[in-house]
């Protein structure tokens, strides 16, 4: 029986070290360090305004829900969008992440925060808004994570500065 | 060698009926129908007004972000949030929910809709606000799904009807 033991523990090694076995024991602290470092640069590359660098942040078929805009449906569409706002005078982003929230699977996780959002009206008024975001994010075949939902609203009216 | 063949596919069988096999396995269109269903329920609770019958739809730690007003953090600001609304003159609420998505694992989930809510304003006007709405669902340890955030923005000004 000592040779078949030795095989059943190898069997059984094997098999746990394989597919469901590492599905069961996914880092969610390493995916949710990994969303952390994502956002910081997406935060980056979003106050230098540079578009190329911020449109990958977002999954081809993403949404993003803005207060009074029809839904901004697909990576098309979110260029517009974006390079719409870079070019908003007196345009500035900035972003503060809070919770990070990923189901077991560590494929799908949620973050909630705030974002404060500048600009300046046609009359050269600097008005600045303060919003609460969410932002559904999911795990991509290369591994990185992307931003598939982008929901945000405002948290009282816009303030000029 | 015929007697551990046997031995090794009874371990193999065995180890992939259990445990991860079964996390593997996870029937998400069944996921998602308990959502769908769970959703109009609340819905039906909802247009009821019925408090005591729409709460237990939130977990008991969830938010509700709405426009302007700060988070509502937690089954006892959710409860005086709903309870003032369904106290509203001529409030009303509906919604239609559209896409669900589930992490791999079955235990998170987002879906997208719209609301339109209705109240009357002190001078009488029935005024009538369409709203877009993410929903995070998360399933519980009972096996039920419960929403943890609850976020909308406006698709645009309120309408007088």
């Amino acid at each position: 029986m000592g040779r078949l033991v030795i095989v059943l523990t190898v069997v059984l090694a094997i098999t746990s070290a394989n597919g469901c076995g590492s599905r069961a024991n996914v880092d969610l602290a390493k995916e949710e360090a990994a969303i952390r470092k994502t956002d910081a640069d997406w935060l980056a590359a979003s106050t230098a305004h540079d578009l190329e660098r911020v449109l990958p942040f977002w999954a081809d078929d993403a949404t993003i829900l803005s207060p009074g805009t029809p839904p901004i449906v697909g990576k098309q569409a979110i260029r517009q969008y974006v390079a719409g706002a870079f070019a908003t005078p007196g345009f500035s982003i900035s972003w503060k992440t809070e919770k990070i929230e990923l189901s077991n699977s560590g494929d799908m996780a949620y973050s909630t925060g705030t974002d404060r959002v500048s600009f300046t009206t046609p009359d050269g008024k600097s008005m600045t808004q303060e919003n609460r975001a969410v932002a559904v994010w999911k795990k991509q075949p290369d591994g990185s994570w992307k931003c598939v939902m982008d929901v945000m609203n405002a948290a009282g009216p816009a303030n000029a500065k």
